[in-house]
């Protein structure tokens, strides 16, 4: 049966109200779910290790004497990646050393340095930049697990510079995931616990007698995962709610279609909930892509998921011209933009929100995935608009730096004294005025012990 | 009655569990709230100006005939910045013009350019940083109205490019405060509406047919406010889920104590579960902040709150030395940290987390709350772990640039191939392998329209 990929003309009178409707993805608001995880999260603050041993028992059939058999050892995850077949370790190892190396460059650029400057009377301002310390990943089980994204969520810690990296990992029935663990292994993750869901996120957030508490979790997971992570976030920080995923390809119709085609099919072989569009002003190259993907669906080992999502959630939108294409593209925000174009720039240019931009036809989404550098860790479900590719800015925090010379006192008391009178807070007017010689008639009294301080500096 | 301060030794052998309890702080998590917010949210989306009204009817006492009437226009927010005292009015100016320069350095420093580079084969790699388009301010209406909170929140996302800033303030019973409208002037904020609570982050988050709808929403609120950004997060960025304000000093005893007291006091005086903590190597300098503290309450228009906080969640901690009194700091990561001691630097050195570290004697805390320049938004409750002070960089995001070259989509599309095979993601792997000549028999006579264009676009 051919493809049935719903088809959107822009200059339609009710194209808006369609595109909503095709974008529309209510993230599951499951109530029972939402219990369910409160539960298991208080009991695992409450009795630790022991909930979480109950926990994996019941979700993932494991009966484990105790949280010390649920740790995989390093000698377990290094001989996972002595076990590789060569070519698969030589690929995971480059592409390991190219999202390092993209990463290192982001370290640079992206302001994870410290600066402060000085104004004329002493005082000083600045921002110092530190890693965290200590930072989870969670790794899905199952069918979804995936060693690349091990790589792309440990390794911009590493580069920020946290110190302790601890990964969980469910693994259901006992299955470990060789190629996971040997990602581990190529990673540098510090620990990992043969856990997973909402028991995880909570063992890694509250701390157990044999979990450490983390500063932040990262990583993808399913329902009852995300609800986790929303209800800790506060205790720890988290990464991001991933919605499923997304592309979106802006072809000027020059490219062969074939290749957009299985462009199209790369994310909708994730997940029958994953989205594909594709913008064209050229309604036979539009018919040309649907001509392939109906001649490629059948080699396809996901063929039926990648239908639903096609059929489910695609479309193909015949857009006036790029320009339009592009004005689209911001109202979407996708996580993953390919524009298989000439001149793919002058497009890239118009674009202000996307997690992830391809440009030009040899630059397939696939790349992106593993090895070309950057993140795939990507905003979804229009997220773009305020949110960004995983990064080691997500591993690094902020402290402000203020030094206030002792003439800066005198300046920033006034100001500061009248605003907090005006807000009513007289504690603050006064500590601002105890600094302030003209306002503190035992001002001179009350530096001497500083006087006395500074000459004892002085004469170190 | 003189005050009743918790005072504790860290030599002590429960002193780790001791801090614990003083530290200890439960968000609400009051599930009448919770459901009350999800209902108002749910409202709001569905009837949007219509259950704004209903709520602000019902909540605020006021019976607006349509939400326009709940606009304040330009010309109020204008005339409250015409209509101040000289004195506030420069006092103002003053701070908003000191935050702003800091948030312009701030600006460049912290990575918001975009940068790219090239690799040997011509493979592009890089990120965009671009501001948000839409943001939403929350201000907090009655007591807690402070006119520096419009400015610490407008002026950075300003700064960043934001082309649009939309203020809520709740006015109940009518009440509209003249400085926090004349600081929404100074700052540049673009609309203000004269709503608050639940339904006005929903109003935000969503949109309604006046409201425009926002990508994030920023800014402090009660337990209400708090609830409905933890739940509209995803459909827009939030910035934090504040708790009580805090303050931790460290002192080498040669500080005036007068001096040292006021600082707790101002921390205190915000709120009853606001909290002061001292940590001094010196315990006859506790004694002597102590007794500035019950000489100087008398005189505080506030000290019945300043007195509830410092007895419930106040405490001073007797160190060792301040070697020590940085390791303590460093787990209580604190909103805010006074390094009130001889050469400060090399304390603040040890210092790993904290919102914003005040150096010096002359630093009160308070200097930094309303001018010094950096933002007084800062993380609470521990978060500083993993989070920042309120920026520029809270008001841009980055989209990743890849374009990979005709040679390097031939050596990535091998390591992508292999890994998206390993990982039984067939599509992957056949879009990467589209872009091999070696993998792919057609591929000349498909990159033939490439060509094609390629001259055409070398003839323009």
């Amino acid at each position: 049966m051919p493809l049935n990929i719903r088809k959107l003309d822009a200059s339609a009178p009710d194209f808006a109200a369609s595109l909503r409707a095709v974008l529309a993805f209510e993230a599951e608001d499951d109530r029972a779910i939402d219990a369910a995880v409160a539960d298991i999260l208080l009991d695992v603050r409450k009795r630790g290790d022991a909930a979480v041993l109950d926990y994996t028992r019941r979700f993932d059939r494991i009966d484990a004497a105790d949280m010390a058999a649920l740790e995989i050892s390093s000698t377990e995850l290094d001989a996972a990646l002595e076990g590789l077949e060569p070519t698969r370790r030589a690929a995971l190892e480059a592409a390991a050393s190219r999202v390092r190396a993209f990463h290192e460059k982001q370290k640079i650029e992206c302001g994870s340095h410290s600066w402060q400057y000085a104004e004329a009377d002493g005082t000083v301002l600045g921002q110092r930049v530190t890693p965290l310390d200590r930072v989870g990943l969670y790794v899905p089980g199952g069918k979804a697990a995936y060693p690349s994204s091990v790589l792309m969520n440990a390794i911009p810690a590493q580069v920020a510079g946290v110190s302790e990296i601890i990964m969980t990992v469910p693994t259901p029935g006992g299955a470990r995931n060789p190629l996971v663990l040997a990602a581990a292994s190529l990673a540098g993750v510090n620990r990992v616990f043969a856990i997973g869901g909402a028991q995880a996120v909570g063992a890694l957030a509250y701390g157990t007698a044999t979990v450490p508490a983390v500063d932040k979790i990262v990583g993808p997971g399913n329902a009852y995962v995300a609800c986790a992570k929303r209800r800790v976030f506060g205790t720890v920080g988290i990464d991001m709610i991933a919605g499923p995923s997304e592309i979106l390809v802006i072809c000027d119709g020059t490219t062969d279609p074939h290749w957009i085609a299985m462009d199209l099919f790369s994310q909708a072989e994730h997940d029958e909930l994953a989205q594909s569009i594709l913008l064209c002003p050229d309604e036979g190259f539009i018919g040309r892509v649907e001509a392939a993907a109906n001649a490629l669906l059948g080699d396809m080992p996901r063929s039926a998921t990648i239908r639903a999502s096609l059929e489910g959630r695609g479309a193909f939108i015949k857009v006036r011209d790029l320009a339009e294409a592009c004005r689209i593209a911001n109202d979407i925000a996708p996580e993953h933009l390919e524009i298989s174009t000439q001149d793919p720039q002058q497009w890239a240019a118009r674009i202000r929100h996307a997690g992830a931009i391809f440009l030009g036809r040899f630059t397939s989404e696939s790349l992106g995935d593993y090895c070309a550098g950057p993140n795939h860790v990507l905003p979804t479900s229009r997220t773009a608009r305020f949110s960004s590719p995983l990064g080691v800015y997500d591993f690094t925090k902020r402290s402000s730096i203020i030094e206030v010379s002792r003439a800066g006192a005198e300046t920033l008391g006034e100001i500061a004294a009248e605003l907090a009178y005006g807000e009513g807070l007289q504690a603050h007017a006064r500590s601002a005025e105890f600094r302030m010689p003209a306002r503190n008639a035992d001002f001179e009294d009350q530096v001497e012990g500083d006087r006395n301080g500074a000459s004892a500096g002085e004469q170190r």
